[in-house]
């Protein structure tokens, strides 16, 4: 308990179902910006949230895709810029959240997001536009942190960014918006949350506020994340899967996440897993590992969820996995052993990847790997 | 699960062993009152912290009461205005980060504490004066509350007062400052930073994310508070108590308090109880009758807390506060049976009672008070 830790969420957060259509209440200018991507935009989605805007001129972006590329922001950037928007609005899974968060900043910072990104030379001043961040998943948590995570698809890197500038000021939680979602994704997003939880619960920086948010989160999923998936419209289980969502993003928005995020980046970059899957596949191989530098801490978290020892929870974690059809081995993602040591080696790029509890080299994260081939 | 919550948390919190001795670094103008109770002046410790703060010029108010007056407020503010304080540091207890909140308003709204609160006719305006709050007890939580609780002498009556201008900028909870808390200091404000935890939690404004605070704070003092008060420099149990204390404090910013904090007014007003004894000595009497309401909750908790029974949970505290000499019995603060309905009539003008989980009104509040006579 002796640790130093410090705590900063300025996001002003509401969580309502339904609340994603009291949006504007929050916006002081004119001119809107919402970012979706196209499923979002062609069923109405976005629309009907921009038509909930009384008195404000809405403009959509809907060329968000999946691990959003740096030209994606730039053009997102550009039509910003243009209209003079006084507010952006990122509504989506992470990958729109995390674009609004650069664009807002890119409105009043001149030129393009590889300025800034990885190998950029200038770094991002202080942003005057109005950034709200609406999840439509229960997963990625970027609602409430300051990272963005892009891909430059030039060279083949999906790195994140991380920036005080990135702060959305508003985080709007609408379980309303996931009632539609697919199963797979509600199985991906919500595991992604788990990551998310349990990556900050055994991260060196871990810290009391969070292992206590993080322990609520990853027991609200393991009891909801099933009914979720196999009835949509179970409004309870889509409330608690979004509200453990946020709050598994408010624990690793202060800690950082560790190995299996790292892990994550070269999966989705280059073998085309989504976000979730990528960081799914590794976590019962984690959990295994985990002891190794957060022993008792281990101990604590699985008797609190109900488990006797680490590899009967790493065991349910798989079979959880397999039960929503989601891969628990590499090879069904398209990994050769070949390709292994390459994985390791770009996951090791990653500086969190040293926040993981347990020794992180070359060896350690091939051996790692192999295991769940 | 699907109730609507919001979240708002403005501090920037720093949780370091010696943190105190950093405050000046947050500190962007040149002119410091640092504003504390006589002890915290006369003992060195004010000083220290000012003379850590290199380059700054550094002012000290200390006649800060328990309780503090309305009088105490406008007297310091006088000071600030005077100085034209950059910032205000808030050193001690609930009193001096109270006191403290106030006069970092008024040293840019003009007029008396009188105008603004209870009563008053104005409302406080933009704050520009940066403000520090440093607890040095474990019980508090005012450094991350937008809460001050002020006293009218002349009327007689104490009560909370909210603004979103009471936000402290930075929290800085450092644990060296409460090694020489005495040992009734220890108990006492222990206890309020559980009632905190657990008015937080049985609240009826109760939230997921504040639930899931509220109970590792009081599982975290439960452990640590017998320590805290049998070995004052146990630097272990110490910073688990500020820890719990900063994270109870969080809890409750988001949903306030209950019918325990309510009845502590008149009992600290009327009877000259010390807050926490105020508020702990009707904690038992209030865990007895939450279940009234709050049933399936108060069984999640007693299992966490390792109870079978809200009873045998109740009887625990009770214990608790007497092997760490804390009045159970309101007879032991000077109460007479006459005096009941009084107290009950007074509480109940708080609104925050109606908060409780459990019918509250004259009855009903008149008979708790009379199972503790």
């Amino acid at each position: 308990m002796n640790k130093n830790f410090e705590f900063f969420m300025p996001v002003k957060i509401y969580f309502e179902a339904g609340a994603s259509k009291k949006a504007g209440q929050y916006i002081k200018g004119k001119k809107v910006l919402i970012i979706s991507d196209p499923f979002l935009y062609h069923s109405g989605i976005a629309g009907q949230i921009g038509e909930s805007m009384r008195g404000k001129e809405v403009v959509y972006f809907s060329d968000v895709e999946p691990n959003p590329s740096c030209e994606s922001v730039d053009q997102a950037a550009l039509l910003a810029r243009e209209m003079q928007a006084d507010c952006i609005v990122g509504l989506g899974g992470g990958s729109a959240l995390d674009i609004s968060k650069m664009v807002s900043c890119l409105t009043t910072n001149e030129g393009s997001i590889y300025d800034y990104y990885v190998g950029g030379s200038r770094s991002l001043s202080n942003r005057s536009t109005t950034l709200i961040c609406i999840p439509t998943t229960a997963g990625t948590g970027s609602e409430v942190t300051n990272v963005g995570v892009f891909t430059n698809k030039k060279a083949g890197i999906k790195m994140p960014m991380v920036s005080n500038e990135f702060w959305p000021d508003y985080a709007i939680i609408d379980s309303v918006l996931t009632y539609t979602l697919p199963q797979v994704m509600t199985a991906t997003t919500g595991m992604d949350a788990f990551c998310h939880a349990i990556e900050a619960y055994w991260n060196k920086n871990s810290q009391p506020m969070c292992d206590m948010l993080a322990m609520g989160a990853m027991k609200q999923i393991l009891s909801n994340i099933e009914s979720a998936y196999r009835e949509p419209s179970d409004k309870e289980a889509r409330s608690a899967m979004v509200c453990a969502s946020l709050i598994a993003g408010i624990a690793f928005s202060q800690t950082r996440t560790t190995g299996i995020h790292a892990l994550s980046f070269p999966l989705t970059a280059e073998f085309g897993a989504s976000h979730g899957t990528a960081c799914a596949i590794t976590l019962p191989a984690f959990i295994k590992i985990s002891s190794q530098q957060a022993g008792e801490k281990m101990i604590t978290l699985i008797r609190y969820l109900g488990f006797e020892t680490v590899e009967e929870f790493a065991d349910a974690v798989e079979q959880l996995m397999q039960s929503m059809k989601m891969p628990t081995r590499l090879r069904e993602i398209g990994v050769k052993e070949s390709d292994i040591e390459h994985i390791a080696e770009v996951g090791l790029n990653a500086a969190i990847i040293q926040l993981t509890p347990a020794v992180m080299n070359k060896e350690t994260v091939s051996s790692l790997l192999k295991s769940i081939l």
